[in-house]
């Protein structure tokens, strides 16, 4: 396949990431690089971005990794905002549908608050509403210093 | 936290990820960017990488997204170099070891192969040897053209 | 543990078991022997049951394995009430909570349907409406005969 | 469908559950209706058992649920015969193969042990070695009294 990426819209990303002046919850590397919006509302984390082409696997659609990593930030940062940080037991990302274009947007929820261990789900939708992927979690909380 | 990545380290992996001619299997602009070595032996696809602080967590270790990515992309290459591309249905991580620097290796297995359906494993280690992850994953084989 | 389960309870539900005049969905031997009440709604298929001690692990709560079953079962009913039977290529339970007594009632719904390949979602809830147990699960379509 | 199950076989696993003396980890009422013979090895919990008719699904083969109880309790067994107690936080079943007869072996194991949080893996295989389900989960140790 000779297909190529999009140089400038990777370029535009990279800069991005490396324009950041922290590394932190709502705000790192990966997070610039990907291009997510991170925002919480009263019930959920809402992660949004755009699809690249740099993010595509080998078959032209977004990556599940990708989808992975932005549901599992979703979940995690929904998490930090009600308790504060945590560390992934396991996850399981169902993949419901593909996509080559458009915004995403993902939204992680709480499922079950316990004192030392959490549960969460999370769902990542297209523009016309569609599902694309649906997971759940297990966290457990670090202990506070 | 005023954390900064090693930008040379991150422009680096962006350069190498641009320089690539190619979008396919084993060499496409996400895992060189990842800095993938992907290679096939007669058990198994063996996905290795070195961890990059670029590709961490807010917390300062290698995102679980990431290792998530790079497993996924063992078993999907497995499939693809036994039984040609297919979709994944699913596909669960349990995080069993946290890292910050060395080499990640993973192991991308067949669990049962069926005439549609394909069921896969895959594990992550460290250079010593520790479990950093372990993932199980049902793919969809695509029709043949 | 010199602890012994309800005789009499195990004995009606045996009896329950037997007693029934086929073998079909909503209404088999373990069904009958769990107590399952099966029905659909509009939007799900509810399975309700009473817990009893013969149900219990070890440890004297309703096992999770039984739960698993009663979530399997109105994930199951749900697609065949919908499209017809299908095989479990994966399904995966998150405990919320622990039962030791009482009505536990489980809501099994289409998460995503595609042609050949549908995922659902499962809850199980307390009398009091906490979380149980929540699920997700791929299957795959049987072909019609 | 006017299938009835085989009411001398259910019968002798009726009595055989109500038999017991007591109600402990390796010898319980579940355990027994189900037939499951537990025992330990250096590497593994082995938890076999013969396919019965009144564990089936509709659609006439081992009820998923029934196979997912049996993997369970390999995994739980493992734990408790290594570590003590522990709770499952969750639980995912690969089901790879269907069975109507014979007899089934699952074989539980440690993936990786931590101070509070377990990860375990079992197998399911038929009297041939085919794979029938694979399962993962994370349990979380009860603290000793």
């Amino acid at each position: 396949m000779t297909r190529r990426v999009d140089e400038a819209a990777a370029h535009a990303a990279f800069e991005r990431a490396l324009g950041g002046a922290r590394e932190a919850f709502g705000d790192f590397f990966l997070s610039r690089f990907l291009g997510l919006e991170i925002t919480q509302t009263a019930e959920a984390c809402i992660v949004s971005f755009e699809v690249a082409d740099f993010l595509y696997n080998p078959q032209g659609t977004l990556h599940g990794g990708i989808m992975a990593t932005a549901l599992d930030i979703a979940m995690g940062h929904r998490l930090h905002h009600l308790l504060g940080a945590g560390t992934t037991l396991e996850s399981k990302f169902q993949y419901t549908g593909a996509i080559r274009a458009g915004r995403v947007t993902c939204r992680g929820e709480m499922l079950r608050q316990g004192r030392s261990i959490c549960f969460l789900r999370a769902e990542a939708r297209d523009q016309a509403g569609e599902l694309l992927a649906f997971a759940t979690s297990t966290w457990k909380l670090l202990a506070k210093a």
